[in-house]
C-alpha cells in the first residue's frame, strides 16, 4: 500500500485523491490523517515524509518519499498508465500543465489569503497583501474564463486542479461569489464536480 | 524569440534561465526585466503574461503563455531534446523530481521569510510564522544533506534548483549560514556553481 498524508481541507491533497480515484489507484492508497496543522509547528509525522511539513506527502509501496501534488499526481498517472491525464502531444502538454500551474496557483493565493485573514493574529494583519492575494486570484480566474474554456472538456491534470480549485472556494471563500460574471467556469464546474472522483473527496474540517 | 519576464533576484527566474543555459537555448531567449515588484501591487506587464502575477512567465514563438518555472523548465528541456534533464527511467524521474520540488519548498519558504521580516510593515511582523519559515529551510536541507547527495553527480531540473536555492541564500539570507553541519551540500554547490549556466545568470538587486 501506498501511505498519502492527508487533510480533508486541503486542495492540493485533494487534486491527488481525484487523479487517484480517476486512475483507479485509490484503493491502492492509505490515507494517513494529519490532523489539524497550524501555520507555526512543526509536525514530526508530516515532516518524516516531506521535510518541507507540507501536505500531500506520498510514500510509495517500496518506501520512496515524493512530494509535491505535481509530482504525485505525475507519478500516479504514470503508474497506471493513463498518460491522457498528462498528455504527450507537446502544444497539449504545456497547455495541460500551465492550466496546472495556474489552478495552483489560484489555490495557493486563497490559502495566503486565509493565513492572513483567519489565521494570523488579528493586530499584525495585512490588509493590503491580503487584497492582492484575492485580486491574484480573481485575476487568473477572469483569464481562465477568457482563455481557457476550449480545454475544459478533458480529464485531465489541468481540469483536476481547476476542478478541485473551484470547489476549494467554495468550502472556504463561498461569499467570494467566483461564479459572478464566469458563465463558462461555472458550466465547467457544475459538471466536472458531479464526476465519483470529485463526490468521493469532498472538502471537509480535519478534526 | 521566446520572451522571458524577469527579475535577476528571483531564484525561480534563475532555474529557468540556468536550464535554458544548459541546453543552449539562452540565445533564443529575450529577457523582459519587470523591474521591481512590490508584495502588493499588481504589475500589469507580468499580469498579461501570467494573471497570478508571479514570476517566471515564458511567451514562446507561437504566443504561448507558460508558467511557472517548472512548466519552463520542462519545456525548454523538451524543445532542446535533452530528456536527461527530466529522465525517463521512472525511479529517477521521482526522485528527481521530488528534489526539485524539495527545492523549489525551500526557496519558497525563504522568500516568505523575507516577505514577513524585510517587505512586510515593522509592526504587522509574526515572528513565529518567520521562525516557521526558517525551520522549514533548514529541516528540508538537512534532509538533503542526509538522504540526497547520491542524486547530486547529475545535471539534472533537481540538481539545478538546489543549486540556484543555495545560491538564493548566499544572495539574501548569507548570514543563515547553510554551510554550517552540511558538507556535503557545501561540496556540492562550490562545484556546480562553477558551471557557465550558474556564472552566467549570478542574482543581482532589480533596478
Amino acid at each position: 500500500m501506498m501511505k498519502l498524508h492527508f487533510s480533508p481541507a486541503s486542495p492540493f491533497v485533494r487534486m491527488v485523491r481525484v487523479v487517484a480515484s480517476e486512475v483507479g489507484l485509490d484503493g491502492q492508497i492509505e490515507l494517513v490523517p494529519t490532523g489539524i496543522l497550524t501555520p507555526v509547528d512543526v509536525h514530526q509525522v508530516v515532516a518524516a515524509a516531506n521535510p518541507l511539513g507540507k501536505l500531500p506527502a506520498l510514500v510509495t509501496d517500496h518506501g520512496h518519499r515524493l512530494h509535491d501534488s505535481r509530482v504525485i499526481c505525475e507519478y500516479l498517472a504514470h503508474r497506471s498508465g493513463r498518460s491522457d491525464l498528462i498528455p504527450d502531444e507537446p502544444v497539449k502538454r504545456f497547455h495541460v500543465l500551465t492550466l496546472q500551474s495556474q489552478s495552483l496557483g489560484i489555490a495557493d493565493a486563497a490559502l495566503a489569503w486565509r493565513y492572513e485573514m483567519v489565521m494570523r493574529p488579528q493586530a499584525l494583519r495585512w490588509h493590503k497583501w491580503a487584497d492582492r492575494q484575492e485580486a491574484r486570484v480573481m485575476m487568473a480566474l477572469d483569464d481562465a474564463e477568457a482563455y481557457w474554456t476550449a480545454s475544459l472538456a478533458d480529464v485531465d491534470v489541468g481540469t483536476i486542479a481547476l476542478a478541485v480549485t473551484l470547489g476549494y472556494l467554495d468550502f472556504r471563500l463561498a461569499d467570494w461569489h467566483w461564479r459572478k460574471g464566469r458563465p463558462a467556469l461555472a458550466a465547467f464546474y457544475a459538471g466536472f464536480s458531479q464526476r465519483p472522483s470529485m463526490q468521493a473527496t469532498e472538502h471537509a474540517n480535519p478534526v
